[in-house]
């Protein structure tokens, strides 16, 4: 079987994960663990336990359990002392503080799920996420940054983890086995960049033989990255990388409908794309829509926002696929940018 | 298969159905629902759930499942928002609301849980389990009855339930298609006796075909029936069954070490047994003391506190069984009171 690595983490990985997972390949999810905000953001303050959220997303999309076991997993309370809080995140901490290792928790709960893949947290450090602004300004915290607009004016000098991470060293290995690795999609600083800054990740995208897939996200986060092209994105996942490595993009070719636009004026902008640039890499032009309407639940208090524009699970997966499979692709690809 | 079903709640229906479960029987284990104190109090009182604290103990005790899950199922939070609350309550407490109906969530929660026999809860509706006292004075809910101490000296008028609820349906028919009923371990007007108050349940009882027994609590707790004797349960048990139904009582002939008794003092004392005295049932004496040591757990916080000298869950079911096996017994147990 053909090994995929995901790297990513939220409902990018879960929409992402929930496509694959139909294909007989092996799936290995690399999640970032910078996460500190809502419910998890809670559990991290009150128990002292790795950030479960992005790990319990991943997991659900790669269960192969009942329905029921899925929507008890998302389920979240309303009312009381347990109010917004994600029943899975407290199943992820009961079992990190019984085992005493968050690695081994959520080895216990792939058991207990059932299910099809390994979701690795890129680490196993207890890290948060600090950005610096042009103008000196910090921001502390992945739930701060997420909800910060100042950086868009300001301009962003650096990203990092404090303290310094070890890389889990699962995620490494798989990424040097694998045959694709996927990056993306997924909230640009707050999801995909903080799995870089974890040292030797960024090096195992550096050596791996596996090509390198970056699905850009269709739109782009208001006050964060409005004012990043297709092309900004890759730039920026390469600088943290470390070398010119994405071999393919993805690219939504199909404009959602203009009532959905106006909705979602007030939270980001579709990512244009320059035709006719010069590129070191291929873009994957398709509709890639997810033509679902999103519900926001009421109980929903303490998480992020959700994006009412995104991708189609199924859609996403049939080009990936495509591309793994393809043997000298290089020539066939014509359609390709 | 023979058919045995089991009325009580909390640890005493632990222990019963731990030991039960390895025989090859069709195990019904009928749960009072009135608790109202610790994890579960909050959560009924926060959520609008029922009590899960009972079936959970029932659901854990009956589970095949591995032991991790079984931890997990009983694992008690220590600090924050979560602290005190057992994750089996979550779990179970999550499954109501998704499935809105008790019932149906703990069908559910017995599907993931994978487990031998059917935990019944004894009503569906919302109930709260009242006292009133000789000298007028009104105890509300399982909690406060089961922390208070006055009720001893001024005597114990009346118990009921409110609202008057229904019986399960399910449990009724259970009892009247079994061949063992047994009622108890437990305590006496916190577990045992809210099961007989649910209308419906005693007329089963009295109408039932199956042989009745009542397993005699170890010890009598402080404050609550320190004045009962052997003699005195099986009046009670039997007056709110509405007829003398027991047909056999277990009664515990190992006397605990000094050390022991010492230490509990302040809990309780052993139940005292008359002999010699006319009875219409029988009563069976045997060694049925557990050995092992209970351990109290420092984030076991909000728990009931539990009893250190309990039953072994092997020896009485042991002494259930052959009760439950042997054909003809009226001859054959000589040596039984």
């Amino acid at each position: 079987m053909k090994k995929v690595v995901t790297i990513g983490g939220g409902t990018g990985s879960f929409t992402l994960l929930s496509g694959l997972k139909k294909y007989p390949i092996e799936l290995s999810a690399i999640v970032s663990m910078a996460d500190d905000g809502g419910s998890t953001g809670i559990l991290r303050d009150e128990l002292g336990v790795l950030p479960p959220g992005d790990v319990r997303q991943c997991l659900v999309a790669l269960s192969d359990t009942p329905d029921m076991l899925r929507e008890l997993m998302n389920y979240r309370f309303a009312e009381g002392g347990l109010e917004g809080h994600s029943f899975g995140n407290i199943f992820l901490s009961a079992l990190e503080k019984i085992t005493g290792d968050f690695g081994k928790g959520v080895e216990e709960a792939s058991r207990i799920l059932n299910f099809r893949g390994v979701v690795i947290p890129v680490t196993l450090s207890d890290v948060r996420l600090f950005m610096i602004l042009e103008n000196g300004d910090v921001l502390s915290g992945e739930n701060e940054i997420n909800v910060s607009k100042k950086f868009e004016k300001v301009g962003v000098k650096k990203v990092f983890l404090k303290p310094v991470p070890k890389a889990n060293p699962l995620a490494v290995k798989k990424i040097l086995e694998a045959d694709l690795v996927v990056i993306g999609p997924g909230n640009h600083y707050c999801s995909i960049i903080p799995n870089l800054l974890v040292p030797g990740i960024a090096e195992a995208l550096r050596k791996t033989k596996a090509k390198i897939v970056y699905n850009c996200n269709l739109i782009s986060k208001r006050g964060q990255t409005d004012q990043f092209s297709l092309e900004d994105y890759i730039r920026e996942v390469n600088s943290y990388i470390g070398a010119k490595r994405i071999d393919f993009v993805t690219y939504n070719s199909k404009k959602p409908g203009a009532r959905l636009l106006e909705r979602y004026r007030s939270e980001g902008t579709l990512v244009p794309f320059q035709k006719n640039t010069k590129r070191n890499y291929r873009v994957i032009q398709a509709d890639l829509l997810s033509s679902e309407k999103v519900i926001r639940k009421a109980e929903d208090k303490i998480a992020y926002t959700r994006a009412f524009i995104r991708h189609d699970p199924e859609k996403l997966a049939r080009v990936l696929v495509m591309l793994l499979e393809l043997e000298g692709y290089e020539s066939i690809l014509k359609d390709i940018v």
